[in-house]
């Protein structure tokens, strides 16, 4: 595609996306940078921002990610057509009930969670099975904190997964896709618990290693540690609220994904004790033929898992 | 320091090692760029390559890495005043071996192998415990293999780590630590023991780690992944033969740090069974503290703890 197109099929996603009042909920990173890209893109939307620390929601209005402010959703939420959850995944469902009896009609909940399926049950028993809710994870960020970071461009090429259920309305699901269509997102679709799973091995346990990492090499060691390391350990840097809630409301997933990597753990335990070689080599040899042949040829480029 | 003050340095050191033929063992990346780096800092000297494929021995004389090719070690070695084994670590054994009889008066040995304990013990056992090897670890290298990548200044600013005993030559000690500093290394003395518990914790674990994380995801996981599992898995693309040794002549550090790893791995495991919030979040702070006023302040920069 020329530049030209990819220009002209951003517009024609551009005019399809018709939201004149955005609240955002919670003003960090994800928030501010999708509040950014909405402005930039829909000129004319008013993006109202939602925040529990006044410091925070100042943040975002110096950035210019939101018009206006607010401590508590229900005001803004009641003005709104797109109602985004931006929060750590644990307090979605605090908001989501402030937020029920004020929502218009046809107004569109939606969300930048990490995990999905504790998400999309938790707005179908507040909701209603049938409600207006979609539940999307956008898989862009950093280790960067704050709406200070934002970028409107935090969105452009990261691949955003939708896990709508037989139940989620067709209208609610076509304005969430041009949703993350206009900032950029390229759309993957898949249910709930598949979504959980495959984010606990590729991106929730590898976190949790890289945290677990950081704890054994004690001072000394660190004078002889180089990237290798600093590599292993970087998304260990990632907020702990916001990794504490993936973890909780992934558990299942994760807590079997732990358990596969302790089989495969103590597996090259077994064969470092009995000194196999061999099995060794044939191990080293396939991690370093599906890192080249599959990993290194997946995902989007420029995204980060991380959220 | 300034610039020239940093030359006049390096001037020094150059003027200080004074060697005339040099044999190097195992013409790879490590190998090939130590052959670089001498030819550029000690004009007349003659570089030996040893390796068992002509093929990659063509590699390094293409590459001007070496002035003469080796299929044995034996008639070059003879030759030489100072002899460098940079093949995968498992092989030293055998080139200490082939070697011994033929050494001159004064000939010093080293080696570039990222484990030491043993390779201290087979020096001892094959040249005698006060024989002339000094055990070395330049912390240098890539993913990329072969000579053909070698590079003249991959040792530049590296952290070399020197494990003498109590019988080390002094002289040969000596001879060593001016090899080291003249390619720009920054010394580091430890115990051979030391040295292989401290890179256990920070390099040989990581790369199991590495490994292992390769083995989870599934086909269609890969749609999702993104930027984290590449940087969680690209220490797996290290050589499977280089690693296989590593892993083998450091077993007793790298079994305890699996083990350590597990039981960290098992107490996440426990907090996440329990649904405890606070346990989670603690860990994960504990983490990125680490993290940030440690390991990301550490280590050699340019620097890689792969070899």
């Amino acid at each position: 595609m020329t530049v030209e197109q990819i220009a002209a099929k951003l517009q024609a996603h551009m005019a399809r996306l018709t939201v004149k009042h955005v609240t955002i909920i919670g003003a960090g990173l994800l928030g501010g940078s999708l509040g950014l890209a909405l402005k930039r893109r829909c000129p004319g939307v008013h993006v109202a921002g939602v925040g529990r620390r006044e410091s925070s929601l100042q943040e975002a209005m110096d950035k210019g990610a939101i018009d206006s402010a607010h401590l508590d959703a229900v005001e803004p939420a009641g003005r709104s057509d797109l109602i985004v959850l931006a929060t750590p995944v644990g307090a979605f469902e605090h908001y989501l009930r402030a937020i029920k009896p004020c929502l218009r009609d046809r107004a569109v909940v939606t969300d930048v969670g990490s995990t999905k399926l504790a998400v999309v049950r938790a707005a179908a028993r507040i909701l209603g099975p049938a409600g207006p809710f979609v539940a999307s994870h956008p898989m862009a960020g950093s280790e960067l904190k704050g709406a200070n970071h934002a970028r409107d461009d935090l969105f452009e090429g990261a691949v955003c997964i939708l896990t709508p259920t037989a139940r989620t309305p067709a209208w609610a699901l076509g304005q969430v896709r041009r949703l993350w269509r206009a900032v950029g997102c390229r759309l993957v679709r898949m249910t709930p618990s598949g979504h959980d799973g495959a984010l606990a091995r590729v991106s929730h346990l590898p976190h949790a290693v890289s945290a677990l990492l950081t704890m054994l090499p004690d001072g000394a060691d660190l004078k002889v540690a180089g990237p290798g390391l600093r590599d292993m350990t970087r998304l260990a840097g990632g907020d702990a609220e916001i990794w504490r809630d993936i973890f909780l409301t992934n558990r299942a997933c994760l807590l079997e994904a732990i358990d596969r990597l302790d089989e495969d753990l103590m597996h090259l335990r077994d064969l470092l004790e009995a000194g196999d070689a061999k099995g060794i080599q044939r191990l080293l040899e396939l991690a370093r033929r599906r890192r080249a042949q599959r990993i290194n040829q997946s995902g989007p480029s420029g995204a980060d898992p991380r959220r």
